[in-house]
């Protein structure tokens, strides 16, 4: 037996101890959030399987991995066939699976504090007996799990919040009266950073401190988190009216609010929360996470950290495409190494804390999969006359970076079609970055402009179009987005949003353009009713060796022009002569 | 006292007979359809109010007639103000008006079958105690209430409807199992026209006979309509799959689906429904109406005849704006003498059998009220040198149509500002006609394109952009539309929608540019999925003089060149020599 067919079988001997005919292991903690700490990585260590979005589903007889599409692959490389089926997410999901192959009347077994409420509902709504545990069996199997992480909380100093905690208590406790509800359970740590205005690092990535917290009508606000990570000027940072109990108190903590009304996130939160306020006599309502609002509307402050932040990570960028376009044509660079040489760029950037994401690396067939990781065993040369996919971002204390550029290695000229590919891809990027619209407009509404040159042609592109980002925080941050599936959220001014359009031939190369914008006012004369539009914090030139410019219109080439000469004036004087010179070359109009 | 005075009154005495402290009157028949037949002009009855959306909320101190944005000044001129307040629909809910006026736990009565489940949802949801009358107590104050209308339902031959009644009626009963549902509530008589293959006259400009059905599992079909509108012939043509039975032994039948599964639509279907299938014992589901979706995805004939019925109803269009470019400078018709003058050339043309809606024929100022409809009151003459709005639409055998065109009246050059606003919607109507889009997109995804060449001004209008056309049916049909409120249904291949963008100045004029599009299967050569493109149905030019070509890119004059060009191809042969010159320079490429 192989160490994980070794493990599913002790799991299961777990189960039947509890009762349990069946088990599921999403890969979440509990904050349900992007990135896990190590003792979370419970899918990773049952399952072998890695990727950042799956579930496992444990029946006596049979046991299966579901992940999405941009793991498939990477799930039947990491998974033992004798053991696991491997599931595509969508095409089989997990509560189908189960109701096909579980006996009925089954109990299938949960940790209440590693799926939301909303998620747990498609499994019952499937028809099977779900049943919480109080202890998940998977960690009495696994006595080497690592601990909890405890790096410590530090004060986001007001030049970079640009507002004070007790106000942005204020203001969530008004949110709550409002609601005429008493408080509100918060289990984002990313919420409990802006509340607060602390920073973390217990987990990749993304820089908070992992905690729960409760904001109560009256602005008081009850945080759980280990007192260790939270040292004296912590504690003063935080001031009198924050409690800091241990991670160990809250269910009795939420047992002292028998009789109150509190609002929990159902699709967000473990529904081990609302559960425990339900037992505990509370009124338990749905509603938002009161903070993940005002986070995503950057004040005046963050908006200018986000610029700044912007300049000095498109130096490192600027330098990066130089040294590229020397080392391109000559096929002297890896992706691995071309990776590191960004990041050796972005560590010599003031305030660098760290990527905000694991590089994406890609140079040709590899630029086609959509979330490649480069490892070692995928690792290949970036070769003369190919694409070359390069997705990356960094974490400074005044902002958060995100950025995409695809590259023609050369020396000779792209082909065409791959010219036109790309070029439709930059349509869909100018259409979303020029758009001007109306408050009350959602993402759903606009991601389309993002793919109408690609449509044309019969093309598209299997990722939405935009997403969130945080002030020096999550990479990936709601609750606004630029997608079909995007939450009926309206887009508001202050909101950082990706913009990036792709194209993937798979076998062949990947294109993605991206830029981070920032949601402003529009300020057009005449105007009826308040409109906005995108202010482009990115800066770094676009590859014009993959443009055709007989493709593109006089207003996009117009845009092409304006943001080229943009980059320069503001990146240029940053820069040595010698990248200097070939940023001009770069950003020479089309 | 007024007699609406003494109406309400009377109302209030018969409301205090069932014990009830208020009462809500929609506009609504017990099809919640858009044209009501006189016997359930309740609403008008009541107030005055004739506007074709709103409800009135009765208490025993105060009382109030809600509308929206397009009947507000309507409502104020109909309705007599010592008796009735006049709100806001949106701003001042009937809900919120209600709780915040009536005594606590006060007993609002309501008419069951004039009122979905989604719709009284928000009246319980706003803590109201809502009870449902057994007999409408309006009703009982309205001696003289006309008698329900009978006129006859008539086949609707296979050269029409393209597919049999017993094939259609199996495709439902086949849903219906695939979703282990026993039977399905029937509500809409438009269904009921389709499902049936057959045709009636009890409203206004949609030709179908009020009635009821349920559809069973086994593909029986209970059919609940005056027998009377039944002749031989048609019974013939419905043959033995399906029973007609009297509207009175509605109840009954619902009474034997007891311990059944039964579909009924909480959204499009009156709350009695339910309410008397749950009394007697059915297990009710909530699911769409089976019928909407295979109706609104139009078979190849009639794809055909539709493209027919536009070729045709063209014909009267261009005879008219043929008339207008000669009475127009010349100032000698009115709003009214215009629309009667195009309706003269659609009684011209074949199988026409009415009017789709009542016309909206306005000028200048008029023309800027979105769903003005012209009065002996409000009628004015057509001057030279303004703009002139016409949205007209007919019923053929064969098809429906709906066209808006906006005119400008000459001798004189229309000024630029006005060129700048026609042209701005012309490209967001050229944005619609052009797209190319994938399988799964819905009418939400593809709204804004039709607004964004006005977004750049600061300008918008406020409707939808689309909906969803009948085949000799209703004007206005579900499930999908353009809107960024549309429901989330995929556009499917067949489907016919209005592509309507708009600009209003109120005070001044209004713009509104529409053709039907019919969604087709756009055939690229090298798609990795299925795509989707729109062909135009309808064929008629647009005004040239209120275009300014400075402002379109190449291809937007390639389309409108390309479209005029086809107009003048296949209408022009079928029009009188002066007609067909005229147009000939009405489609000269820009």
């Amino acid at each position: 037996m192989t160490p994980y067919a070794h493990r599913l079988s002790d799991l299961r001997a777990a189960l039947a101890k509890q009762n349990l005919a069946g088990f599921i292991v999403p890969r979440a903690d509990e904050h349900l959030g992007e990135y896990v700490p190590k003792s979370a990585e419970r899918l990773a260590f049952l399952t072998g399987f890695t990727g950042s979005a799956g579930i496992a589903a444990i029946l006596p007889d049979r046991a299966a991995v579901f992940t999405d599409g941009r793991y498939v692959l990477q799930l039947t490389q990491q998974t033992d066939a004798m053991v696991w089926e491997n599931c595509h997410i969508t095409e089989n999901p997990p509560p189908a699976w189960l109701a096909k192959h579980a006996r009925p009347g089954a109990r299938i077994g949960y940790d209440p504090l590693l799926i939301s409420e909303d998620a747990l509902a498609r499994f019952t709504e499937a028809g099977l007996e779900m049943c919480p545990t109080a202890e998940n069996p998977l960690d009495m199997i696994w006595p080497e799990r690592p601990a909890a992480p405890a790096a410590p909380a530090v004060p986001h100093p007001l030049a970079y919040a640009g507002r004070g905690s007790v106000e942005k208590r204020e203001e969530v406790a008004t949110a709550l009266r409002t609601a005429k509800q008493d408080a509100a359970v918060i289990t984002d740590p990313a919420s409990l950073a802006w509340l607060l205005n602390i920073r973390g690092g217990d987990v990749a990535f993304t820089p908070f401190a992992l905690g729960f917290a409760i904001a109560h009508a009256g602005s008081r606000v009850e945080v759980f988190m280990d007192p260790a990570k939270i040292g004296a000027e912590t504690a003063a940072w935080l001031g009198n009216g924050v409690n800091i109990a241990p991670r160990a108190d809250l269910a009795r903590a939420l047992g002292r609010l028998a009789g109150k009304t509190v609002r929990v996130d159902r699709a967000f939160s473990p529904a081990w929360f609302a559960a425990t306020l339900r037992e505990a006599g509370a009124a338990v309502v749905d509603g938002p996470d009161p903070c993940t609002l005002p986070k995503a509307t950057k004040n005046a402050v963050e908006q200018q950290g986000m610029r700044n932040a912007h300049q000095r990570d498109a130096v490192a960028m600027c330098r990066f495409l130089h040294f590229l376009s020397r080392v391109g044509p000559a096929g002297t660079a890896t992706e691995m190494s071309a990776a590191a040489q960004l990041l050796t760029y972005r560590q010599e950037v003031k305030d660098f804390r760290g990527e905000s994401f694991p590089a994406i690396s890609g140079a040709g067939e590899n630029g086609a999969i959509i979330h490649y990781r480069v490892s070692e065993a995928s690792n290949r040369p970036i070769r003369p006359n190919e694409v070359y996919l390069i997705d990356s971002g960094a974490q400074y204390l005044d902002g958060t970076t995100d950025i995409t550029r695809t590259i023609w290695t050369g020396p000779g000229p792209a082909p065409t079609e791959i010219r036109d590919r790309v070029t439709r891809v930059m349509q869909g990027h100018i259409a979303i970055a020029r758009l001007v619209f109306p408050q009350g407009v959602g993402g759903a509404h606009i991601d389309a402009f993002a793919r109408a040159a690609l449509w044309q042609a019969g093309l598209d592109y299997d990722h939405g179009t935009g997403h969130g980002v945080g002030s020096f925080l999550s990479v990936h941050e709601g609750p606004v987005s630029i997608s079909r599936a995007a939450r009926p959220v309206a887009i508001a001014p202050g909101m950082v949003l990706s913009n990036e359009p792709g194209f993937y031939l798979p076998g062949q190369y990947g294109v993605r353009l991206e830029n981070l914008l920032l949601v402003q006012p529009a300020e057009l004369a005449g105007a009826a009713k308040p409109f906005l539009r995108f202010e482009t914090l990115t800066l770094a030139p676009f590859d014009r060796a993959l443009l055709d410019r007989g493709l593109l219109d006089a207003a996009e080439i117009a845009w092409m022009d304006a943001y080229h000469a943009r980059v320069l004036a503001e990146i240029g004087p940053l820069l040595d002569p010698d990248a200097r010179g070939w940023l001009a070359g770069a950003c020479a109009p089309l």
